[in-house]
C-alpha cells in the first residue's frame, strides 16, 4: 500500500516531506487538505494530527505529523534507496545531520518564516506587510547566514561533504525567500549561494517546484 | 576519554542533555560556562558553537550543539545501555518518538519557556513579569496540554507505552514550570499529572534536580 501524505504542495512544511519522498524514490499519494476552509482544524483531520497542521503521513496504521519527524522516518525506513540522508552507517556523521537539522528548525526557519509571511501571506489577506517584522527577522537571518557562510566555506554541505536531511530541510522555505528582496542575502554570500544553487537544482526539488505557487495566485 | 559537556546545571537545555547522559549511564565531565560574563558569546566557546549557546558536547574530535541533537546522539551511541530512548529496534516506534520530540520542541517549549522567563529571569534582571506574555502563553500551553491529556489517556507515555526521548525532553522545563502558579495546569489534568510524577521521579532526574537552582538564587 502506497504511503499517503496529507497536505498542500504550496506549503513549505508539506513540500519538505515531498522532497524527501522524491529523494527516496518512494511511491506515495498526495491527499489535498483544504486549509482555506480550515479542513485541518476539523475532526476528521484532527484525529490524524491533534495539533491541526499539515502535513500528515500515513503508512498503513502508522500516522505521523511534524514534517521533520516525517522526513526522518522516510529517510530511516528507506535508508537503502537514493541518497543516504541520515548517514545511517556513521553515528558521528548522523549526529552532525541532526545538529544542522535542529539549526534549520530553531534558527533559520524562525527568521525566514515571518519574512515569507509578510511578503506573501499578508498581501493575500489584504494587509500591508509589516516592515518592522521584516527588519527584525532580516537581522536575525543575517547572523544565521554568516554562520552558514563560514561553515560552507569548509564543507560542501551543512553537516559535512555530503547532502543530507539538514540541507533538504532548508529547500522549501528558501525557495519562497528567493522570491523576496531578501534573495540578496543568499546571493551576496558566495558559499551560501553555491550551496543554494546546488540543493535547489536536485531533481527531487524540480518535481515540487511547479506546485509551490503561493504568492503567484494573487498576481 | 570521557565526554565533555559544556553548560550550566541550572539551564534547561543543559539539563536535558545531562538527564540523557545519566539515563544512559555515560561517564562525562561537566565543564561550566559562565553565561553571566557572556563566556558563551566569545571566541573560545564560539569555535565550539558558532551560535553561542549552551550546551555543547565534545566526544573526542566530534563537537555537537543543540540539546536535542545531543540527546539523540547519546541515545543512539549508547543504545545498548539503560532504557532504549529511541526504540532503535522498531522504526515505527522510533518515528513516534521523533514526532513527540518535535512536539516538545515546537509547541510545548515555546509556550513554557516565556512563562519561566517571566517568573524567574525577569525578576532576576530587576524587571516586573509581563502579565500579558504570561497570559498569551498560558493559553497556548492549555491547548497543548489538552492534547497531551487526551494522548496520555491512551498510552502511558507520549510516544507509546514506553519512556523515551520524547518524555525526557520535557523534564527540565517542566521542573521550573512546576514552581510557578502554572503548576495547576499540570495538576488539574490527571493523566498529565501522573505522567509528570512518573518522569520526574526517575533517578536520572534526581541527580540533576539539586543543581536546578535558577529562581532560588534571588530569594
Amino acid at each position: 500500500m502506497a504511503l499517503k501524505l496529507y497536505g498542500l504542495p504550496m506549503s513549505t512544511n508539506t513540500t519538505r516531506a515531498i522532497i524527501c519522498l522524491h529523494e527516496k524514490e518512494v511511491d506515495f499519494e498526495l491527499v489535498p487538505v483544504n486549509v482555506f476552509t480550515a479542513e485541518h482544524k476539523q475532526p476528521p483531520f484532527l484525529s490524524k494530527n491533534p495539533f491541526g497542521l499539515i502535513p500528515v503521513l500515513e503508512d498503513g496504521e502508522l500516522i505521523l505529523f511534524e514534517s521533520r519527524a516525517i522526513t526522518a522516518y522516510v529517510a530511516e525506513k528507506f535508508k537503502e534507496t537514493g541518497p543516504d540522508l541520515i548517514r545511517h552507517k556513521d553515528v558521528k556523521e548522523g549526529a552532525l545531520v541532526k545538529v544542522w537539522t535542529e539549526v534549520e528548525a530553531h534558527y533559520y526557519e524562525p527568521a525566514v518564516s515571518p519574512i515569507i509571511y509578510e511578503h506573501f501571506v499578508a498581501p493575500f489577506q489584504g494587509k500591508e506587510p509589516d516592515k518592522s517584522v521584516i527588519d527584525t527577522n532580516v537581522e536575525k537571518l543575517k547572523k544565521v547566514l554568516d554562520v552558514y557562510e563560514e561553515k560552507l566555506s569548509s564543507t560542501k554541505y551543512l553537516a559535512g561533504d555530503f547532502y543530507s536531511l539538514a540541507d533538504l530541510s532548508h529547500v522549501s522555505e528558501t525557495h519562497y525567500l528567493m522570491q523576496t528582496p531578501c534573495a540578496s542575502m543568499i546571493n551576496e554570500r558566495p558559499h551560501v549561494k553555491a550551496w543554494w544553487e546546488d540543493i535547489s537544482s536536485r531533481p527531487a526539488f524540480s518535481k515540487v517546484e511547479p506546485g509551490m505557487t503561493f504568492g503567484k495566485n494573487q498576481e
